[in-house]
């Protein structure tokens, strides 16, 4: 059946010939063109896929450019270390080694100052003591006759990268010295094994670091001068960010459910690109950890001190993620068929509204100390805001079963719609209860993350605001009324810009 | 004041002399022994945290003894290839490159095959494409006299070495072939810079590409017949594991919340430690990820194809982690501070218990496909089960406002307790509610996990169960009645057995 109609259905060209006859023209189908169309779509497929390739790639450069910074950077540094090579009195002085240093550049330039400085590290100290190692053990081999070294190596050699192998599975050694370890099993190995060969064993191994040390000194001044990407600044950024987009989230799904059906909807906003932000939060957890073990071994830069309390991060991050989770339950909410009558809706949207509101200026206020690094002076008065609008939220729902039997009360009685409402059922009322519930319990949670940024400001030791800003945040503070969403907005903005 | 007290409070050691009078020890506060105590104790804490490092490392090789096995993997093959040294024929063979073999065992050998396997291609194919791009790299620089031949290869050592950085921040490209990448620079640079020194290039290069395949075959060999850890196995018994602590999460959960007054407190079950397993299926994304990137380097293995839908598993893992989430805010319930009535509790309770035992045997009846690799023949009354037990508590909770009212109907009339009974008020059930609307929407998630499961099922081509288990297995599922957990528990570990 299905083929019939395609047959029908499908448009035959015909040609009419001279003599009055008409023609059907099919296309050619001989062997050779049939190849043709074959191989032209292949390529067409094939350049359709690396122009793909390509866009993504310019995509991604235009959006981070910092990243084509650091590509240039490392073709900088390697060509500088080829001079090694070029220059012939280099080259005498480091001999065959000067290898090592181009080894050295590709392997240890990182992104960030804190991954190249603790490749540097972990490579010059893994190298170091698996040099000394390895003499110690090469000299015991040399002692030991001339039967029983290749047995002496082979055991050394086995034992030491079993171990070093197995202190890699150490969580607290994976996360800080897994490369040192790596570079010392390499390096032990190649002295121990090479030893054996090679009678001037000392002079290799001195050549062979003072080549590392060239390397890694050239890789770490380049990351550190060049259009410097701190890890702990990152971190810093992404935890803000992410801050910004918890509030987004929130603000939008809370605008979202009481804007369901229209009147908003037409407006400029575009609650579907804030709403998935806080899925960004739930998704960070790794690289905040890796950010957070490279910034350790980064010098002090802009401001922030070598001591910083990069650790304190992990449990903002964590109570961010806490409070993500209990978004996502109130963005299912969001999605979820189960609908409250309008009335009611329109009932409790002011207020709850207001606490979302008010919850997600917290959070921007916090995404602001952390940017800053200053203690806000708002803050305290903020929370308060945030915890009187969840109290009247809370008062609001003890009032509500007083709404459910006489419906009459519910609408403004000069409606005509009056008499034909039907009374409203506690079934109906629960999706709306329980999205103010898991309102309430987000704003528990960002109380938590209060707390943690409250201990990293003080184990910072943030200073405070400026008065004259202090004085200025207040005032737009008092400004801030719930149903102007857009003024708030608009605050929030003049806040981030002073 | 409070120096005082401790003052006051503390004991004074006295010792009564033979004349009578008595003496107050007090302990001697030499300058030296002052510095002995201190270095005594500093000695100590030193002692006490490599003891309690070597404890917990001892404890991660008990907890996973092919950690230890893979490690003297490592140590035996990098014991191998030291021969290519020992022995002077091979030696002659390669030449003084055989060092590159050792590097490429140490850097190339990880956990798992699939990790093996996919280093060892990317170096291979890295070596070989950059030495090829090298070599015209290094012709073009000869041709273009001695004078520009430096500035020819500093140019396409930056261009190149930038280009191949950059790349590497692609994600299709960083996801299968970063080491690739790496790799391909640091030849590229290695060849087109010794080129620059070095006659015999071509001779090099192939000493060296043979050397590499040389480490590189002897990892793969190892890696796969020495008690060989496959990531796509790992990663089905992941799936099947978290899978596992799910269903525990949600039984121990909702139990934990009815019988949160006592009852079961003091038998043997321990909710603490089963609730929290949802937590691993949160924090697994990453290690999913790379599993199945390695999975897909892996050759046929035990009951896996070549071609096994190893990207299904992500989806999988998905569903899996957004029914996580909603069981986190089904443990939020548990611990929040607002309980409701016990009667209201005692009411649900039964039906609730059904539901969340009945979904999780929903969800380790998947676990089961997973790990078998069989299509279960009872998963789909399963599910009808669950999708039954659901539909009873909705109903439940829509004859729930009947309850409120009239008080009596609540307790049963026998009871004395029944005039003292104060009225059920509406805020008082929003916690129950809350809970049951969680655990519809729970199990609403857990069908998203069967349909991501039943595409795996069929995109594998996974075989039926036998027809005698099918019907044993019908036979242990008629038995479940949900008051009975431990009997469930018990047919559960009768089905894992079978």
């Amino acid at each position: 059946m299905a083929r019939q109609e395609k047959e029908t259905g499908g448009v035959e060209w015909r040609i009419t010939l001279g003599d009055g006859s008409s023609k059907s023209l099919v296309p050619e189908t001989g062997p050779v063109s049939r190849v043709w169309m074959g191989l032209k779509s292949l390529i067409a497929g094939f350049v359709l896929k690396v122009w793909k390739f390509l866009k993504k790639a310019w995509d991604i450069g235009v959006d981070d450019p910092r990243k084509v910074i650091h590509c240039l950077k490392v073709g900088m540094a390697l060509t500088v270390v080829s001079l090694v090579y070029f220059t012939r009195p280099l080259y005498e002085g480091v001999g065959g080694n000067a290898m090592w240093a181009i080894m050295t550049v590709v392997v240890v330039f990182e992104n960030t100052v804190g991954a190249t400085i603790s490749k540097s590290l972990n490579r010059v100290s893994g190298t170091t003591l698996a040099g000394f190692l390895a003499f110690g053990v090469h000299w015991v081999a040399s002692q030991s006759g001339h039967k029983f070294e290749p047995v002496v190596i082979g055991a050394s050699v086995f034992l030491l990268a079993s171990a070093a192998t197995f202190s890699r599975f150490i969580p607290s050694v994976k996360a800080r010295f897994d490369y040192g370890a790596l570079i010392f099993i390499l390096t032990f190995s190649l002295v121990a094994v090479s030893g054996y060969r090679v009678e001037e064993l000392f002079d290799l191994a001195h050549q062979r670091l003072s080549t590392i040390i060239i390397g890694t000194s050239l890789c770490v001044l380049v990351t550190m001068l060049i259009c410097p990407i701190w890890a702990g600044q990152e971190l810093n950024a992404l935890i803000s960010r992410n801050m910004d987009k918890l509030a987004d989230s929130l603000d939008g799904c809370v605008e979202g459910y009481f804007d369901h059906h229209g009147e908003l909807e037409d407006s400029d906003k575009q609650p579907g690109k804030n709403l998935i932000g806080y899925k960004c939060v739930l998704n960070s957890k790794t690289t905040e950890e890796s950010m957070t073990n490279f910034a350790r071994w980064e010098p002090a830069h802009g401001r922030f001190n070598f001591k910083h309390p990069w650790k304190q991060y992990l449990k903002i991050g964590a109570s961010m993620r806490s409070c993500a989770y209990s978004i996502e339950a109130l963005n299912n909410c969001v999605d979820s068929e189960n609908q409250a009558p309008e009335s009611i809706k329109k009932h409790l949207s002011n207020i709850c509204l207001k606490v979302s509101s008010n919850s997600s200026c917290v959070i921007k206020e916090l995404a602001k100390t952390i940017k800053t690094l200053k203690k806000s002076s708002s803050i305290d008065f903020l929370v308060e805001e945030m915890s009187s609008a969840v109290q009247d939220l809370q008062n609001e729902i003890k009032s509500l079963p007083n709404l459910l039997r006489p419906a009459e009360l519910l609408l403004p009685k000069s409606k005509e719609t009056e008499k034909t409402t039907s009374p409203i059922y506690l079934l109906e009322v629960i999706p709306v209860v329980i999205l103010v519930s898991l309102l309430i319990e987000t704003s528990s949670r960002i109380q938590d993350i209060v707390k943690t940024v409250e201990e990293l400001a003080n184990a910072a030791e943030f200073k405070a605001e400026d008065d004259d800003k202090a004085k200025q945040n207040q005032a737009n503070m008092n400004r801030i009324v719930p149903s102007q969403q857009d003024d708030d907005r608009q605050t929030e903005k003049a806040l981030e810009r002073v």
